[in-house]
């Protein structure tokens, strides 16, 4: 067997012909070191905004299988169009949709989890010495139906590949270099790290780096596979390597900040203060596939309790019809909801070893007279919700605050 | 069991979310009078074009598999809308891919053949109360590949699932009324035939009549399906009905004249003439799955003959490959190519019962002084190949001396 290099490239990377033609000549120039490539792409940039424009334009809430079979339609595209681009400069190549690839997920249409991928024909297609080129973000359910992976699943499609194919590493080309201490567009100071650790990344990619999706870091650190996160455009980049933390190096407190604005709150009410009658409301909201993120109860009199939670900005329509018809069942008192919050976090391996990071966040926020709406932690990560209008003043401060504005030890 | 319809709606019928909305109130007016419904759908007009035009921008001979991978998206992202649309006005639907249908060809790529259509989940669906939605023109081949049947293939999807689903008829929905006696932009007086016999409407489809695809009328005509050509556009369209012939009825002689452009000449000079040498060359391009249409062969000198022949003009190029290698290896002394041409031919059942038409043809042209470069007939319809400019004047002329600017008895 010869090595094998999984890479994805995203819209931007695929996003006109003569992009789609370059990436065509990088991986022929791989492919003569003798190392075999499986390339995901997503959707030509822009496609699957269109393809849901037009949804919408039919009806707010489109069927979820027939959403799939539309938006899956854009990465088929590029797809072939790479695959062609390599077979005319000579580099033979074989484009495959999801469920030509093998990638079985389950029945949740629009959020398909990834059940099993049958490399038989992938591994066929290697030893016949042909570039694999498929189509990410999709995949195929036990009624032969396409699925979707969610928003930028072409990451996990690439990182799922790369698992149950064996691959040495899993390379997503993207529009940036690499992943940064925070947004550079906020943060002029803001720098590109070399290296993260899995557990960072993960913070990282729950509280909305878009870098990188969060279950294709997952899968990564579940079967130890280095990712690497790298620029496109630029030729040479280093990008980021994503991998096991390294003990033997000094750990940089914090290591990034995040401002995550798709976030949404809804408040119930006048809850009747009963064992059971909070579960109702998150049970109903996981039976529609909605994902809450905090949770805060506060007892407002002896026989009732309010209780607040976020949710994504997206679903929030969705999760309030779900907790308004439950709280018609149980009588809660009002519901509001509130969409103009956002999510500051910090993530840091170094944490670990470092007590008093909370305490110097909130401290920090509240000498900018930021209000925290809503705290929660992890080992690694300090998230406050706080009012949308203060997100960037708080990651700026933060950021000077924890001595990220010079470049860290691991960078 | 409810009566079963077949529509198929073209690229300009689903054009726009506006027309697309428009045939979803018609489908579902239809539904309501306890009629199922499967619809086939094209994909929105200058889709496929688009689509074509960027793989023609990677490579001029784009790999067939990718290139069935990558036209077969646009069918299926109208497919997906027009599902959405007759949801969200409360007439269950769901969407089908070619392969969901049960749709399976061949392996020609790009030009598959269907060999059966696996009707089990349609009938669940139908039973199950809802409507069909079927991405058009694609099907998928015994290695899970996805294939299309053609340019205008969904025309051909449609047939097949109205012949296995046993359905009362077959409707086309375009952007015209129904079936001319010729092209009203070139012939003020065509009018439109209520109704055409199928082989009749065979020999116009096959002459570049583009109201209908050839192989669509042969599947209604060997299994006798009904097939309705009307305007999705028009309220109440009559369109022209595609039937057996009605032998109780008075045929009107010429029924369509039809000017075919898409036809390129091949002459190769001095071939050996040697049994066997013409068939290498037919046998050569019937390897590369290029159709060949008129066969002319010439004795120039006792030991050496020329051939002529036509193919579609989009096949030139890869025709002339085929025929200049073979015509190399037998020595042929040139071969020369011309694509100013175009294929007059008049069509009509009653030329059984009437002798004289081709001679009338031949000494209309004459009278104008349209050189006819090759002729061929068949037994309701001659052909002739003439220059390409003289193409709407000799079908005006042709129109007027076969009586067809007056209403038809049949129309």
């Amino acid at each position: 067997m010869n090595r094998l290099v999984v890479q994805k490239y995203g819209g931007t990377s695929v996003g006109n012909i003569e992009r789609i033609k370059k990436i065509a000549e990088r991986i022929a120039r791989l492919r003569k070191e003798k190392i075999d490539i499986v390339v995901v792409v997503s959707a030509m940039a822009g496609e699957t905004d269109k393809l849901l424009a037009m949804a919408n334009q039919i009806s707010a809430i489109g069927k979820d299988r027939d959403m799939d079979l539309l938006l899956s339609s854009g990465e088929r595209v590029s797809c072939a169009l790479l695959s062609m681009a390599l077979d005319s400069i000579g580099c033979p190549a074989i484009s495959m949709t999801g469920r030509q690839i093998g990638l079985l997920t389950d029945n949740s249409h629009t959020k398909a989890r990834i059940k099993e991928v049958d490399t038989n024909r992938a591994i066929k297609a290697l030893e016949d010495g042909q570039v694999i080129v498929v189509a990410g973000f999709q995949g195929i359910n036990e009624h032969g139906d396409v699925t979707t992976l969610g928003r930028g699943g072409s990451d996990t499609s690439a990182a799922a590949i790369a698992v149950a194919l064996k691959a040495e590493r899993c390379e997503i080309y993207t529009d940036v270099d690499g992943v940064y201490t925070a947004d550079p567009n906020v943060v002029p100071n803001a720098h590109k790290m070399n290296r993260v650790s899995y557990d960072e990344m993960l913070e990282m990619s729950s509280l909305g780096a878009k870098v990188l999706q969060f279950r294709c870091v997952e899968f990564c650190k579940n079967y130890d596979m280095p990712l690497i996160v790298k620029s496109s455009l630029v030729e040479d980049s280093k990008g980021t390597l994503i991998c096991k933390e390294d003990s033997s190096m000094e750990q940089p407190i914090v290591s990034g900040i995040m401002n995550d604005k798709n976030q949404a709150k809804i408040t119930i009410k006048g809850v009747p203060d009963q064992p059971g009658i909070a579960s109702k409301f998150f049970t109903g909201l996981a039976d529609e596939n909605l994902s809450v993120d905090m949770i805060i109860q506060n007892v407002s009199d002896e026989s009732q309790t309010d209780i607040s939670f976020t949710v994504a900005k997206a679903e929030i329509n969705k999760a309030t019809k779900v907790v308004q018809d439950l709280g018609k069942l149980i009588k809660a008192r009002d519901i509001t909801t509130d969409t103009n919050i956002c999510k500051i976090s910090i993530v840091g391996a170094g944490m670990r070893s470092h007590p008093g990071v909370a305490a110097k966040m909130f401290s920090t926020l509240s000498k900018e007279n930021i209000n925290i709406i809503m705290i929660s932690t992890s080992e690694i990560r300090v998230s406050c919700i706080i009012e949308e209008k203060y997100g960037e003043l708080a990651v700026r401060v933060l950021h000077k605050v924890f001595d990220m504005d010079k470049t860290l030890v691991n960078s």
